[in-house]
């Protein structure tokens, strides 16, 4: 009977080959928008060993955590941070409620649109733009405008709706992700409540698995209804070194794979590497002035200089936008 | 050809039927600890009304968050916290590397074995002995300890395992919820590092789903290596107000299910009961000194009094575990 076990066997062999061919084939079609090249291989490759059953680097899906940064990494950041439109465009909006701010920078320069003016007041200029146009309301009031403003506000070059800025190869990333088992996180310097009302949507992933800034709320009863009331007072600040914070406080296990832009998503990228068992870290490099920006170590936005050091001498996948995505868009031609 | 259809109509008549009552027993089954009364049917009305596809209250499954605080609803809490005893088991582990607690309090008495001594220090001996003992490690470092305690710490008067002093009745009641679609949370005043390392293993809740207090951590790289350390700085007390508040940052959706039991789960209970739609809320009421406790409006904790007439006057759930409840604990006769 040793035929029998021998064609058993060969049977066995010919099915994994044809198993391991379509999950090939799968991820080649999973990542369509992506070129062939090291940055797709790099992913495509961590992705089998992470998650095939007899890999030895196999990783149970309870720990496949995935970790993004949003502005720059899934959607564009030029030219300038989506979420401050946002609260120029409210000063506009409010400005009838507050004749003093005529007078009053930031915003006066503001509503006379002269935003180089307005910035020039620096953290302190932003600060008070912020607790301006975010604090002060309820959490479902501040959730109605945020998802108002970005059902119909325009990028100001493209005019696209800000929604249709995200990055296609990036999307395609997340649901290949999923689909693997791994659980998405948005890490972001980006306002918590800003992301929510939307991240479902357009990247498929929920309100709970999103992390971001926050601004401190208070519970109170007015008239017996519970409310939630924003406060002009920083509570957190997801950025830089408050990443890997912001990780362990909303998800308590380390990432095994995280995706950044700037010298701001390094903290999580080292984070992500320095876990005991194998990980996956990748920069989106932005090098294409013609299809998006172009722009690293020197720029004031996504300024990405040390991370693109530390990624060289680590190893770590640096995806040149330019070369390495097939289209940057939803909108850009097939 | 008409009776064919009346057939064809009685034959999905009597399936719906058996559906129903399959149903039914289906939640029978799953909340076998539970007695037959008003506080089981209360639950399994609800989670029929909201996902039966042709209910009117159909609540879409990722809105299905339903919230549990810890002590006392899901595992005791008394002769003190259990956090509290692991706080002074930490105390006597230490004590040879502070020779100056011998005449420090509340450290000196705790050492004596003088707890009353130790607690009248009120709110300034707890921070003292919470910060002594849950700070100045690495997140990691702190995981490992609270994971050793709880695999071998015993309660001081049934000599469990704390992790069997949990409630059998509110397991099986997490694991019909969650075989309803609905995505299950801790939300506790309990430290939210003390709660994840076991929360998965004797809950079913992932740490990505346990909210608690915490203090602030910071991001550091020793010798290159990234660590959070964790500071003697009070981060958010997710007690009482704090509750809404901490789930509104961590879930960013209101919860249609909410599980307490004292005065500090009430603002999460009204919470959850405002949103618009259907919501459940639910108090497990201390009646038994038998099995468990007795306790209630004069507890030092887990007090319920306002909570309780709050319940009665909006028609909550309360659960009287002398009577609901068939078994309290997993190591109770059947």
């Amino acid at each position: 009977m040793k035929w029998v076990r021998r064609w058993f066997i060969a049977g066995l062999l010919v099915a994994g080959a044809w198993a391991a061919a379509s999950s090939l084939v799968q991820a080649a079609d999973a990542l369509s928008s992506w070129n062939e090249g090291t940055a797709k291989a790099s992913i495509v490759r961590f992705v089998e060993r992470t998650t095939a059953a007899r890999s030895p680097d196999f990783v149970p899906p309870a720990e496949r955590v995935a970790v993004f940064d949003n502005d720059g990494t899934l959607w564009a950041e030029q030219p300038m941070y989506f979420q401050l439109m946002f609260a120029l465009d409210r000063v506009k909006v409010l400005a009838p409620q507050h004749p003093e701010w005529k007078t009053q920078e930031p915003f006066a320069s503001i509503l006379k649109g002269e935003m180089g003016a307005a910035l020039a007041g620096g953290e302190r200029a932003l600060a008070e733009l912020s607790m301006a146009t975010h604090a002060g309301m309820t959490s479902d009031g501040f959730e109605r405008i945020a998802r108002e403003w970005i059902a119909t506000a325009r990028h100001p070059v493209t005019g696209r709706l800000y929604t249709e800025m995200v990055y296609q190869p990036m999307l395609e990333l997340l649901a290949y992700l999923r689909a693997n088992g791994f659980k998405t996180f948005i890490v972001s310097g980006g306002g918590i409540e800003f992301m929510r009302p939307w991240s479902e949507r357009v990247y498929g992933i929920p309100p709970e698995q999103v992390i971001g800034s926050s601004i401190k709320t208070k519970f109170e009863l007015r008239d017996g209804k519970p409310v939630l009331v924003r406060l002009p007072e920083i509570n957190f600040i997801d950025d830089g070194p408050g990443k890997p914070v912001g990780i362990q406080m909303h998800v308590g296990r380390r990432p095994i794979a995280a995706f950044g832009n700037s010298d701001g998503d390094l903290p999580m990228l080292q984070w992500t590497a320095a876990r005991p068992g194998p990980s996956f870290c990748l920069y989106v490099h932005h090098t294409d002035a013609d299809r998006e920006w172009a722009y690293d170590r020197t720029s004031s936005i996504g300024r990405l200089d040390k991370g693109l050091d530390e990624a060289k001498a680590r190893g770590w996948t640096v995806v040149d936008m330019k070369t390495d995505w097939k289209r940057v868009f939803g909108f850009d031609p097939r």
